[in-house]
């Protein structure tokens, strides 16, 4: 059992919480909590840590795994969590090329420019397997994917959303039409609201920063501009939540479509 | 000029902060920034706080009104927030009743159920005031309306969207059937999906707690249990997305109603 935190590997668990620069240079990231271990693809987990009161009650979840004691200090000193359920993992950050975002035919695609709130980060990627989107691309701007508050609200999405952070926005998203995916920027200029537009063929949304939208350079890419009507004196909604009924307005026109195929077929 | 945090004023404004039995006894509750400023309806602020370098900044936004002015310290003690815009005022907490909820003409309420995060409940006046619902109703275990977290998630809306917390969430869920009030529960083993409900006439949304969502005893009230199709391998949408996706579904089959009206007349 480590008993202290001047524990080299200690040490390195802090500094993997706290720095997107260690995450980065590592090439992995934190989970915690059992939801997450369990959902966790287990070839792409690195360490196992726990406290020996998580141990006590769950012996069995990591039984025939190796894994670390940490002191109950020393746990709750490394935790991100003010109340830690007492097991954490180093995960290997996993890495998709562009094609991986395209899933296996009609690419849905959401993408990011500038967001800042790790929380909002999360949620998108949460609401994006939810509305079974094929792949999130982020900009350099972003908040860093792999920061704990953001692994902790994608509830698990983050092992199974298919992801790039891109250096170049620009280039990604022309990549993306030369594909004949089309592209809704989702503006408070829009021309048209989002539900008139058509995603049941491949599309992609952008979505800008929580205080000042998309820079105007992004929103110039998109092949249509779409708004969210507002009624009341708002200004905007939320950034995830905006993500989110965009989301979910291709899903619905999705399942629709499915729904009148098969209703030919019959 | 207040230059001191023992001061009874400061006191009290840190109690205002901190204190939801405090901003209850009082029927008050602060806003922060200049925002939330100048959209609070005047005859409901009750105080005036800025900062120095506030005052030196935006002098005419308070020119007429009455205000104090705390010290930059003092500011920073009872400011909620890490980088204070340096102006907070204390606003009278507007009382509403039931008939309020109604709107004017077809009912959309927003009916919650042991929301614990500040940020979501804050999130859901947000995006409820964009698809135009015409009232909330809290019980008694959601989080307080008016924690400053929440009051500065609503960006504005807290002004603008009725709302009323309850101690008989049954009764009031009741009060709105009898209305007519078509009530639909958002439930994870719902009966049909959202976007299958007709929302075009008076409808109410159950949402429940982030962590277990409903109550059996709530979710038995409901005409229809609805529910938002997940793919993936998703538990759950976070609840503010939730409720923003069925009150935008309402707000999309309400804008279409109103254009083949429209359409009709012409």
């Amino acid at each position: 059992m480590i008993t202290s935190t001047a524990n080299q590997q200690v040490k390195n668990l802090v500094q993997l919480k706290k720095k997107a620069k260690a995450r980065r240079e590592q090439g992995v990231f934190l989970v915690e909590g059992l939801k997450m271990f369990l959902e966790a693809p287990e070839d792409q987990v690195e360490q196992i840590y726990v406290s020996p009161s998580f141990l006590e009650k769950h012996e069995e979840t990591v039984r025939g795994r190796k894994y670390e004691i940490l002191g109950e200090n020393v746990f709750e000193h490394v935790s991100d969590t003010q109340t830690p359920q007492g097991i954490l993992c180093v995960v290997r950050q996993p890495v998709y090329s562009m094609e991986d975002l395209g899933g296996s035919g009609k690419p849905c695609v959401l993408v990011l420019e500038g967001i800042q709130d790790p929380g909002n980060l999360g949620t998108m990627f949460r609401s994006g397997e939810g509305a079974g989107i094929t792949g999130i691309i982020m900009d350099k701007a972003t908040v860093d994917i792999f920061n704990p508050k953001t692994i902790r609200s994608t509830m698990g999405s983050i092992y199974r959303v298919p992801f790039i952070q891109t250096e170049n926005l620009r280039e990604a998203v022309l990549a993306l039409k030369e594909t004949g995916t089309r592209v809704y920027a989702a503006h408070l200029m829009g021309t048209c609201s989002y539900d008139e537009g058509d995603y049941t063929s491949g599309c992609a949304f952008l979505i800008g920063n929580e205080g000042n939208g998309l820079t105007e350079e992004t929103a110039a890419l998109a092949d249509v501009p779409v708004r969210i009507p507002m009624e009341g004196r708002l200004e905007s909604l939320n950034a995830a939540v905006a993500a989110s009924i965009l989301m979910y307005e291709a899903n619905r026109q999705r399942r629709k479509q499915d729904v009148s195929v098969m209703g030919k077929r019959i």
